[in-house]
């Protein structure tokens, strides 16, 4: 009997979870490489970040996945580069040989222009982006308390969120929940109304992959909670604490929170004709990678461009699971020696929250927003963490928080440090 | 009417918090300063380390414990120094005035001959190391699965605990558990026989605060877990990632918890003379600091020495906060200019846990071990724990984890990079 093939997966994200699942019943040999030992829930970062959730809610140890799934073997490893030509992968553990390789890397934060001040804004991406946040924001809170650095208490408390779709707003209503519900009861000396939560969005509507009504509704939701929408603003830098707008004006802040772009996280050593807009790696209808036999990819870092789909189909966790799942099936008529098949997106409807009570549903033949839409934000939300231990978390933290009104989790564990913006500190009143 | 009189407290541990409490009613302005912005539950750590607890469960934002005490304000930050001779203390966040000031700091590990090296040891003060112990742990497991660095298993795997007290013998347990329940699910390809944990105790017996018949049922449970227990075995150094006994004999380990060991963590800038043994505030049976007026000192980081107590009280939470109270009435009867009463402790009895089902207890009039003793361990540290929340939040997890006997937290969030020991890596076989 020849030895079974060797699938190689790098990346434990939604795709790459949901693959190596779906392999289960097949004769393969698996290894599942991320360089976390973790697979996290990113549409609930945002819930971390503002104190509302745990990491261990959202984050779920890869291996116990797995653990009783035979043909998988976990590895925690940095992949460095893939050799193809060879078919094998340089990783920080050493070179793993490869049958098939399937590319799950997914996507990384965008700064576009603002490249050079990166280390000066806060992203949302991983776990420790999350808990940097919610260190940064007590800090600040502590800060603007003891008050002696000279700086403003507009610069320290303001926020500004730059980025409308659904990280953005998202993120923007859980703060304004937090500036109206828990800053006051747990620093009753500082005055809130000197804090401000700005987001910006340079084309005309918030979450513009999402319906008008979704998008306006949303936009109402921000409003009710006080966050100071922008729309058409595009941000042309940040510096001296400030960040300025292509229309000239500014806004104080040392907070900016940078959600206004991403690009896909390819590995190293494709061919240069493989790479497309963004980097995304161009595969075909079968999510194969154009021109490097054996190697796939799947989810945010691929991009299979066709006629519908000029752009590819959008970096979202439902074609990163579906194509995961899709890539299964035609593993097991490839080993048959079948045709594969290409593969067809279902769209099932996306959602958003802006805060307690309030989300937006598009679904493909029924769209509906507020109270309802917010509940069956949250069931889905729950039913889709790994695991019955974080449902059952999630659910309790979440019917806490809904009871009390509060979010409970505000220690500052690793107290992070942001870089300095450069220039002189300016405490000068708001230009333009 | 006068103004009322400022007490600054420095620590937020249980001392602190149980002072600051009881001084609710009080006619006082009391500021409590800590580095952090939490109090933790320190005899709980090692669960955070093990993966049985979340920090949010064992660590309490000190500004929510006192919400509703309008008398207490909080501030984060460092404490530099004490200049009790203009009454005011130098700070990180500006210098604060006081007209009674209470050192309340707690203790740190004292590392003794160890002190050179102490960069390389793992030690169990707070939720940060906490946290890091939990990251080495499961980082060197990934990394004994990958071997590709050329080190043993056994150096990779094994585990030496310094010290026999209460920390000692809990994450021995704890980590005897992980070793039989939880690393063959994890990582069914690793070999556990090969990875062996040893727990050094100087001294003829484990749990020398505790009675005789404590420590030799201490003895009995981490033995059964497999634990081996070297008595009479002081430890002489550790390098080449080695650790050395006086006699000779040598363990090869990454891994060394270093708990046999603390100090007193005092201010700076006291005089002298009431510099006691252990760098401990000398202080008179009200908890006065000698010498040093509208100063007092309690908990860990004070001791009164008296023909009873040569060596002072022991450094236990229990102590900590009876001080804390009985110094409340005191600032009552300063405040009504009668004399203060000198504080006598309670001792309402000693616990330990070595892993489920097996604990010991010392009660003033009884003694037991096992599982009703662990079933009383239980109950007395959930009852502890500061807030509904937690103590909810710590019987959900600690039933999970009774009924699966998994612990389910194993994310490494921020991998933990101990420094190298120093000299040459070596494989030999061991010595001695």
């Amino acid at each position: 009997m020849p030895q079974e093939p060797r699938i190689v997966i790098v990346g434990a994200g939604f795709g790459g979870i949901e693959l190596a699942k779906a392999l289960r019943k097949l004769p393969v040999q698996v290894t599942l490489i991320d360089r976390n030992n973790y697979h996290n829930f990113q549409p609930l970062l945002y819930q971390v970040a503002t104190g509302g959730l745990e990491p261990d809610t959202i984050a779920y140890p890869v291996r116990r996945i797995f653990r009783r799934q035979r043909n998988v073997a976990c590895r925690m490893a940095e992949v460095h580069s893939v050799d193809w030509e060879r078919s094998r992968v340089h990783t920080s553990i050493g070179t793993i040989p490869y049958d098939y390789l399937v590319l799950a890397t997914g996507s990384a934060t965008n700064f576009f222009n603002f490249e050079p001040v990166k280390e000066q804004l806060l992203t949302l991406k991983s776990v420790p982006d999350a808990l940097n946040i919610r260190s940064y924001i007590y800090q600040n809170l502590e800060k603007a308390l003891a008050n002696y650095s000279g700086e403003s208490l507009e610069e320290i408390m303001n926020v500004a969120i730059v980025g409308g779709g659904p990280a953005g707003i998202e993120m923007a209503g859980a703060l304004a929940e937090m500036k109206i519900h828990v800053i006051p009861r747990d620093f009753p000396d500082l005055d809130t109304s000197r804090m401000s939560i700005n987001l910006y969005q340079s084309g005309p509507r918030v979450l513009n992959a999402m319906s008008e009504e979704a998008s306006a509704k949303a936009l109402t939701y921000l409003q009710e909670l006080g966050v100071q929408v922008k729309l058409n603003s595009r941000v042309a830098s940040y510096h001296d604490d400030r960040i300025y707008l292509e229309d000239g004006t500014s806004f104080p802040t040392d907070t900016v929170l940078w959600t206004a772009g991403v690009r896909a996280n390819p590995v190293k050593g494709l061919p240069k004709p493989c790479e497309g807009k963004g980097q995304r790696i161009l595969v075909d209808t079968c999510n194969r990678v154009i021109g490097v036999p054996e190697v796939f990819a799947i989810g945010d870092v691929a991009a299979c461009i066709t006629e519908e789909d000029p752009r590819g189909l959008p970096m979202m966790a439902p074609v990163a699971q579906q194509q995961g799942r899709h890539l299964a099936q035609n593993f097991r008529r490839l080993l048959r020696k079948e045709e594969l098949l290409p593969f067809t997106y279902n769209n099932k409807g996306v959602m958003a929250t802006v805060g307690r009570v309030r989300a937006v549903v598009d679904l493909p033949g029924w769209k509906f927003q507020g109270g309802f839409a917010w509940f069956v934000w949250m069931l889905v939300h729950i039913l889709s963490l790994v695991g019955f231990r974080s449902k059952l978390s999630a659910l309790y933290h979440w019917a806490f928080n809904y009871i009390s009104y509060d979010r409970p989790l505000g220690l500052i564990i690793r107290p992070y440090r942001r870089e300095e913006t450069s220039g002189i500190k300016t405490n000068s009143p708001e230009r333009g």
